[in-house]
């Protein structure tokens, strides 16, 4: 209910108070910050914005977002083909491509199976990750969804329903993270790492 | 250093990025966050600043933000042309104007004197203060900074200033928020509103 003495400034709060995260105080802030950048920084700032909502697409085949029809990652040919990774969203595929320990193929779900929510797999890219199995050429799906119980929903709804394929289904490995003491790990994720425990390797398991 | 399978997505991510208290992870939910928007949302949102930042200019008399050359508030004939209350920076008007306390006019002096910031005397709207208390209608300044060190030099440096003009100069009161329990506001703030103890006015003083 703040009093602005300028109704062009007050649109822009408004439009920016809609952002996620973002309330009333912060996008006056963030208004008057931008009044006082060069007018060429806001103009590139907000083109920038409508630009990447008009004319960024999703790739036809993994669903990742992607300024042509297939995403570079599904056009390298130097990718290995026979693994698909099922993430939910498009940050997952970046964190992922970020470690640069996976260089097979994505599928983007676009979401995980939430009833609460009111997410069922049709809402889901699910359909289209069958249609990819057909071709035979797909040997491994390694399901990276998150260690929730909506992601182990979606886990198991995906392995019944795709099940017929024949293919190696996989999970990223759950367990204690890099760098964590013991003593501060949860209780569950400590028993799954014991349950799961692996051969050691010596230098290699650093 | 985030790997973007889109090129659109990347400059959107870079420009929202460059916003104070938005971090890179920030911005690319705030980008996917756009993505599922509708396309006319996110253009609202971005002509919406761009249109503020060409056009919103300030109030030739009091330096508030406006959209045109005199504000509202200056223009205001029902108001107070007698008093001018002195703040930082337009969110300090907008603060005031919504308690409903005050009836006059303002004075914005685009920043504090903070010699580590390098800002100086020159660099705020002192010179058009001056000005204005030449047509002798002003007969109360209320300095209405910070209660901090630089907020005190700039009280000091504007009554040096302007004394000359035979004008009462008043502060906002300093003392204990109301609603604030005794035993948690700090000593220097105490120990002023013993120092400024005002006559107690039974249900007014509530």
């Amino acid at each position: 209910m703040s009093t602005y003495s300028s109704k062009l400034v007050e649109n822009a709060v408004n439009e920016l108070a809609k952002l996620p995260g973002i309330g009333r105080k912060t996008a006056l802030r963030l208004a008057l910050h931008l009044l006082k950048q060069e007018k060429a920084e806001v103009e590139l700032l907000g083109t920038s914005i409508i630009k990447m909502r008009a004319d960024a697409i999703f790739c036809k085949v993994c669903h990742n977002i992607s300024d042509n029809e297939i995403c570079t990652i599904c056009n390298n040919q130097k990718r290995n083909r026979s693994v698909i990774c099922v993430v939910e969203d498009i940050r997952d595929v970046m964190a992922i491509e970020n470690t640069s320990q996976f260089n097979g193929l994505y599928h983007v779900l676009g979401g995980i199976i939430s009833p609460l929510d009111g997410i069922g797999p049709n809402d889901l890219t699910i359909n289209k990750l069958a249609d990819r199995l057909k071709g035979k050429e797909v040997v491994e799906i390694i399901l990276a969804l998150s260690a929730t119980i909506e992601g182990d929903t979606t886990n198991f709804y995906l392995y019944k329903r795709l099940k017929e394929f024949d293919i190696l289904f996989t999970t990223i490995a759950r367990g204690v993270s890099v760098g964590d003491e013991l003593e501060y790990t949860d209780e569950i994720t400590l028993g799954r790492s014991i349950i799961n425990r692996q051969p050691f390797e010596g230098l290699n398991n650093r």
